[in-house]
């Protein structure tokens, strides 16, 4: 029964791709202009529904991070409008034309830009999502079917009904835009296996859910997320640079996946680096766990485990850790990164190029916070996520990493001899 | 036991895919050249080898056509060696840089290319696969964890043995290119789900072995292969073009995956083309499934039943359809078509463009034949696969499609505000 359900809206997700991948520009941008409008028509509306989240929230004991992130007010509501009419201002990727060429046979060959199809959104209690992966899909051509977490249920229906009305008003097809609306559990793994209907699951969110999607899903996934980030400070280190650069990866949000989560120091600088750095960090209230070495240089540390190099603390706390060489930095970073973001801060040219070619990761740095692994700072306009795996897209997914291509060839009668 | 083995060789393959990524391309086709000079040194060696699989099909009953792709000769051999040497001309796309801007705070953002890491294939008894794939992947960086059909595994050793002791004497490292060396069946569930040491597995092979690598990996997948490719001939058709080009796509080679399974004809033709596509269709031995109204203008023919519209029959048999209008022809395609290679025969200039619109495939042709769809024939000058699926990579994989890129982000110690 559910799973007849959710296929339905598969099924009529599928039908409305294909229209969507025909759609104007303009005509795209007309539905995200109505859909703000929509939005700011029903503030109170969706308040309302917000309230009774937050009301069970409360009563199953929701922590104050969480509530904070479910909770509307008439600001968000707007942020979400002015989020969707940014969109307009875009370029829309589909029918690029990456490259053409011709065949000695005469053929012509053109790789087009294309939406993906019907993409599967699978995020937590965050309504703000339900409103931008819907805006970034449609802008792309994509129909979308959105599951969020059970928290936001109310939330995300009236947003879902609010958005899709007036989608629908303004021309897109039915379907284009719909909401898994159940909180039975079972729905996702329905979802993670209707290959059918989804060209691509793209789950966000803590590492549970990423990781029950990875593991349980046969739709081709983009993993986004988790985000164990180092910096590493080099003999060469412009020290006070280093310090800024350290301090704003781990405090300017440190509930991020692009926060810097340990920092590695050449044993060469540690003695004046990392006091300054202590300092600093004291300051804005970081706990400091680290190495028996770092901390002959520190006042208040607790001594850092393996543990510690693996986790992505997503919290107030620093990893340290001295090191004797860049090669044991290099290391380090290959043994407990997850490929996000790294940083370097070097004075030193080679150095630099070394981080730059040898460290594998999405984003790779020279003397500059790992905090601008985003779509935003990275000029894209928007973002839908950042990948952590290599497969089609790497790092901040903008408007183009929603797009595929296909090949359009052009002949004359041309047969294969 | 199995498992701490392959694991061992995920291991291995990992730490050589972070030299081989440094690897200058001058180095790595030097590998390539001593490579293709070892299959050529060592032609009888490998010859004996193959001799022993073939006993061994033979006495398990192996068909003729599997036979043939299992068997070797000095010619083959040396093909696979030209493969190699021609791989040294194609330009190794990593370190190019796709883009590189600036950002209002300075901040210089390149996106670099960057070998996958490791790749993991898995394919039938074709002995090519295991020397083609191997030497696609070291163009471009990438480790390889080669798994062949149990049927060629002698072949496999042999071929695998002397490529890799040749390239690992010319400097690549020891790692880079592995055979998964047991017929056991459980050696492929456990690279399907070893995330540690897989970038991406790669099925080449029958529905079965790619139906069993999506349902079941946990590893990133490319999916290849299937195609049940279609030809409309539209009612403004020059009917002798579309003659031989429905002829070519289906008869060129019909085993494999971009030759032509369904003609459908625009009803006001299909008296003029069929009796005309039959004739040539009947001097090269194809069986003719058609509909009730292809009948009439057919002499020799069998039913058509909804089976045969879903069926890649690789296979010297054609399924034709009447269709009352374009949009039928189109319906058709979307539902049973699967996104390979498409094909409309038209001098009509609208509908010609509304194909290459609407029709959602990796490839799809305007007066053409289907078996274009090729990385030779596309001029990538080799081709790991034929994707079907729609993220990463889509139609004919080349070098490039084994590369995914990296940011690499030159700063001045910006930090977030």
């Amino acid at each position: 029964m559910l799973k007849e359900t959710i296929y339905a809206q598969g099924k009529s997700a599928r039908q409305a791709s294909r229209e969507l991948a025909r759609m104007s520009e303009a005509d795209k941008n007309a539905a995200l202009g109505a859909m703000a409008d929509a939005l700011e028509a029903n503030v109170e509306q969706i308040l309302e529904r917000n309230r009774v989240d937050l009301e069970s929230g409360r009563q199953a004991g929701l922590t104050k991070a969480l509530t904070d992130r479910l909770m509307l007010n008439e600001d968000r509501i707007r942020a979400m409008a002015a989020g969707l009419r940014q969109l307009i201002s875009l370029k829309d990727p589909v029918g690029e034309t990456d490259t053409m060429f011709r065949r000695p046979n005469g053929l012509e060959i053109g790789k087009v830009r294309v939406p993906l199809g019907v993409v599967g959104m699978i995020y937590e209690a965050r309504p703000n999502v339900t409103v931008d992966a819907a805006g970034l899909c449609l802008k792309t051509g994509n129909a979308v079917i959105l599951r969020g977490g059970s928290t936001a249920q109310q939330s995300n229906r009236v947003l879902t009904n609010v958005i899709a009305e007036a989608a629908t008003a303004a021309g897109v097809p039915a379907g284009a835009i719909s909401l898994i609306d159940t909180t039975d559990r079972e729905a996702v793994d329905i979802m993670l296996r209707m290959n059918e209907y989804l060209d691509v699951l793209i789950p966000r969110g803590g590492a549970g859910l990423i990781q029950n999607v990875v593991q349980n899903a046969t739709v081709p996934v983009i993993e986004t997320g988790v985000g164990n980030c180092h910096g590493y400070v080099d003999e060469e280190a412009d020290l006070t640079m280093a310090v800024d650069v350290v301090v704003n990866s781990k405090t300017q949000r440190p509930g991020v996946c692009n926060a810097l989560e340990t920092v590695l120091v050449h044993q060469n600088v540690a003695g004046r680096f990392l006091p300054a750095l202590e300092e600093q960090l004291v300051a804005k209230g970081v706990e400091i766990r680290a190495c028996e070495r770092s901390g002959r240089f520190l006042r208040q540390w607790t001594p850092a485990t393996t543990e510690d190099w693996k986790t992505e603390y997503l919290d107030a706390i620093l990893a340290c850790r001295v090191v004797d060489s860049m090669d044991e930095a290099l290391e380090h970073i290959h043994t407990y990164g997850t490929r996000h973001s790294e940083t370097i801060l070097t004075e030193n040219y080679h150095r630099a190029r070394r981080f730059l070619s040898e460290v594998d990761a999405a984003a790779v740095y020279v003397n500059a916070s790992t905090r601008f692994t985003d779509g935003e700072q990275f000029g894209f306009g928007a973002e839908i996520g950042i990948s952590t795996q290599k497969l089609h897209a790497r790092g901040p997914m903008g408007l183009r990493e929603l797009t595929t291509y296909k090949y359009v060839v052009y002949g004359d009668g041309q047969v294969r001899g």
